[in-house]
């Protein structure tokens, strides 16, 4: 059994983390803390948990967390990366949920983040837990930047494209539209539902934070770094991504191999689902699965390929993908504890 | 014209107000206040109003609201009552959309919101603004105390029984259901969308504030008190109330008769709709409208009589019947600006 | 193993039961039919099911359910009834998720499901299927008539009070609420998204079918016919019921002891959750779970008692009842299957 | 007064053209024919209507039609066709919303809409109803093609670019998002609530109808062919579309103009609001209002510019529309009956 840690367990992707850990065959969960609700049993706060989790939130304690095989940080940016270190120097492994690891260029970081990084050290370390691309690394890893949920969805739906060399990378967009559970469970007008539901809008259009990190993957696998217009919008629903990416082919006539390239690509991964041509994927049919399905299009006979990809953002877009990169590194089964189906309807 | 003035508009009662108003073809808005968002356009925070209303939120000024015929107040309870014996003073009239004047019982009053009443002599003074009710007072009044909305919804509908004294008033229930936006504007978690949608459940069933106001209606149709266990639950839509209420039949040979009881009530009521016999009020039929659909029911060959009534918390519910209150009070026509189709679908 | 096979598959229903005994451990899907559908891959409706499900819909076939040990009818009203007595005879076992062997009255039944019964001689026979109230009869049971949504959320609220005589079961009243995947996957234009959600209504109120059902359970414990008002509602939500019951307690005094009195019925039952007195219970903290929460309120000190109850319609209102059902019929353990955490937010 | 009829009037776009008829000052409603629903109050299929319009569905009758001044076809593709000379020589004006005759060339319309045309020579004479273009004509013509809903929404956003040459017009892109009130009101699996609300996804990408509309007249003024690439989106909300479309800036030294060439364009508009730089255009704030709201970003100092466009699909996006055209026909303010403020929250 590995004996886990979760520090800040009140937001969404803590949660989302306590019911795949709660229901994980090899794993203990040891504490989850939370400063603000310390002492508060966790299914006070989330009744579905009543009867699978027996655990109070407690205060962060270094002494008890060294003491797990394995720590969780579901907590804001900026957190992570004022306690990782002495984690890491007693031989705990670490998966960070927030973005402290995520960017390689600390200044690139601060400038996004707006704050000094406290161990950027560690950056360099660490290793980004996209597990179709880093696997062979995560096996080996003590330090793993879990990574955005944007990030995620759009980095699996570009890869295969600039990996293969087939697009122009000068000019990718990636128009990416999020469920409302991705703004996290602060108190906040925006989000209310007389506010957020029954309406749809874009936002962050001048720069958003995973704007970086998607570049970031993109340019290491095309060795080169691109450019891309990325466009956030917000769905009245709760959980899902749907990211739809617009790419120019270099050669037309490389059209009639995309989905071959693409089933091949992903033929190992078990949780990459390339549906057939000409498919739409929909987000409810990843909804609480660690599924990222993907389909690729060409329409119109013309040279722009479009290629659709949807996760949910708070399974293979944070804690499902932090299970799956736990799970490559204590050499379980990948998909120990992420077999659950999405519901639908 | 009537020259207007808008006390706390921020709220969803306000803006809904601000709706009413700006389209109102007998008024003037001359300010709308509030303190926290001074100087802000009306229309940055609700873009909606952009090219309709050219104003901006300015402090509370006395000089300003004395000016003007008539304030309503859109405020949260315990503020109309600071302010309301000075404007009444300078002979204008006021329109309370919170609670502050709606108890007779100023003991009642306080136990209930909490606090110590300001003005307890106007109270007395105070007409309780339901027009299907009390309209002759309301055309003289000088102060209004808009009713709740859940009262209003519960209060249609039980009225021509008790009125007629049909039904035993020992043991009524009113299982109401209400949209998010009864909640108010304020940033919270329970009404975040990530939250609140996807999901029923009751709440406040050991007491709510409306209950006092339901009881004090009834109780005055009865001449004698009576006996109501009312629990409200939240559905997860924008706006809207459901109210289902049970009673018992003093009689079950009056059956026949509730159809036409109900249509001679109602007859002269331009915002009191009562459907045919066996019909389901819809709350989106009256989305947006400052109408009231009521149906009655005797299922089962029963003694038990089921009516259900359907209201926009948002209009007639609050700021359409602050508006109906108006056109009366000014001999205005009643319907004047109020006259909107529900949005369907 | 439990070889399994499903007759009609295609309904909200069906995908559920496929989406718990995909993952079930103890069972084998050895068939799952629909006519309409005959030769189309399970995951090819269901795309939540693709990786999960290698199976298509085929015709029924009578020779390949009898080799089943068990056949669950997921098929609409009127089916199970001609086709249960051949594989009963056969020894294979039957769950009917439909109401064909629900009304012990094969006239009752007749008149509220407009049909005569094509085999009245399995109803008398067959088993209700409400283990917290029938768990050793399901044990020896060869059919199962397994509960509606509404029935099961109702009756687990109610049978405490009745079984223990405390109130007066001549005037209760069950008002309740259902998500719209109650109403199936059939095509209609009052369940399409731009009709019933943001909307709220009452329907029904004349006389559901589970009317009887309800009523024939409550009667059970009551040794003697009640008197129900049961009126059903529509909420904009996609999963869940949310039963609000009104009952008259015989005797005031006895208020004090209902918490502990639900405690202590409940108490070996895995998949009822008593929940802290003054509790609201929220259908989300059950959805995709096999669980009924349960709150007891009396408010304002007085003698009505309210229970609210929530399930989600397809698990303990449905799909997962039947699982749960066909656990104790072949001696697994009740929850194998069924340990899925409810999905929040 | 404009004596106007109906032809279709049961659907969302015939329903809608109803709630602003029926609310418009120089408007007489004589006529509103379905063949499945005649003899039925409007108000009965509608409750939303009731109180405010007294006219049952009638079976379409030319010589009732040909006494109004106005017909507008809210029917399915290929009905109008079949109606409209007769009208048209009888000195009716006509307005289709549907489809009929949006497309100048007869072979492309054909290939989109699946049948031959029955009336070519009509569609030379139509006027394509989008006012912001084509005022001058609107005000002399006797037959409109009223646009298309992603058609108006994708124009606005792009018209004032190419008219002005700013960008490549080889590589658009439009991705568009609308509610599900734009399938219609017709019974389907794939809106039912259970089905589409609480997902998002793509459709249409190999070729939605609206692409040849969209280019045409995007070609109409860049006085040459453009390339587009159009992918629609469906968001589970009832009303609205979001387009974000994107090009290329031939010059970057262009982006400081770009703001005020909207306002510019857009000046005299009362239906087309340019909001401030930055700003981000939310659908709910023009719900059942007659107006598209644009805002202009370009992101990273890139020269992608990313222009941001939303309208309620069933009213600048339809009804509303064809009621601008009407006014425009008939000598009206442009605005009379188009008023309304958007329903928020």
């Amino acid at each position: 059994m590995v004996k886990v840690g979760i520090v800040g367990g009140t937001g969404y992707t803590g949660v989302e983390l306590l019911r795949l850990l709660a229901a994980h065959p090899e794993v203990e969960i040891q504490a989850i803390t939370s400063r603000s609700e310390k002492g508060l049993p966790v299914a006070d706060m989330y009744p579905n948990l009543r009867g699978y989790l027996d655990l109070a939130f407690s205060e962060p304690n270094m002494a008890v967390l060294k003491k797990c095989d394995l720590v969780f940080f579901a907590t804001p940016n900026g957190i992570a990366m004022t306690m990782a270190r002495e984690l890491v120097d007693a031989g705990v492994k670490v998966i960070d949920l927030a973005a402290d690891f995520r960017i390689k260029d600390i200044d690139e970081w601060s400038k996004w983040y707006g704050m000094d990084h406290a161990c950027p050290e560690l950056v360099e370390q660490a290793v980004y837990g996209l597990p179709e691309v880093n696997r062979a690394e995560i096996k080996k890893a003590q330090l793993i930047a879990n990574p955005g949920c944007y990030p995620t969805a759009v980095q699996l739906a570009l890869l295969p494209l600039i990996e293969n060399g087939l697009i122009d990378t000068d000019n990718l967009i990636a128009d990416a539209k999020s469920g409302v559970s991705g703004a996290g469970r602060g108190a906040s007008v925006a989000f209310l539902q007389a506010e957020s539901s029954e309406s749809f809008k874009a936002y962050g259009v001048a720069g958003h934070r995973h704007l970086p990190e998607i570049k970031q993957g993109l340019a290491l696998a095309n060795k080169a770094d691109v450019g891309l217009t990325f466009v956030p919008h917000l769905v009245p629903m709760i959980r899902g991504i749907h990211a739809t990416c617009y790419a120019r082919l270099k050669d037309k006539n490389t059209v009639g191999q995309l989905q071959s390239l693409y089933e091949k690509q992903y033929a190992d991964e078990i949780f990459v689902d390339v549906m057939p041509a000409g498919s739409f994927p929909e987000t409810r049919t990843v909804k609480g699965a660690n599924v990222c399905r993907i389909a690729i299009h060409v329409p119109q006979d013309g040279d722009t390929v479009v290629i659709l990809s949807v996760i949910d953002n708070l399974v293979k877009g944070a804690a499902g993908q932090a299970v799956q990169n736990m799970n490559i590194m204590f050499g379980l089964n990948e998909d120990a504890g992420l077999t659950a189906i999405a519901l639908v309807p």
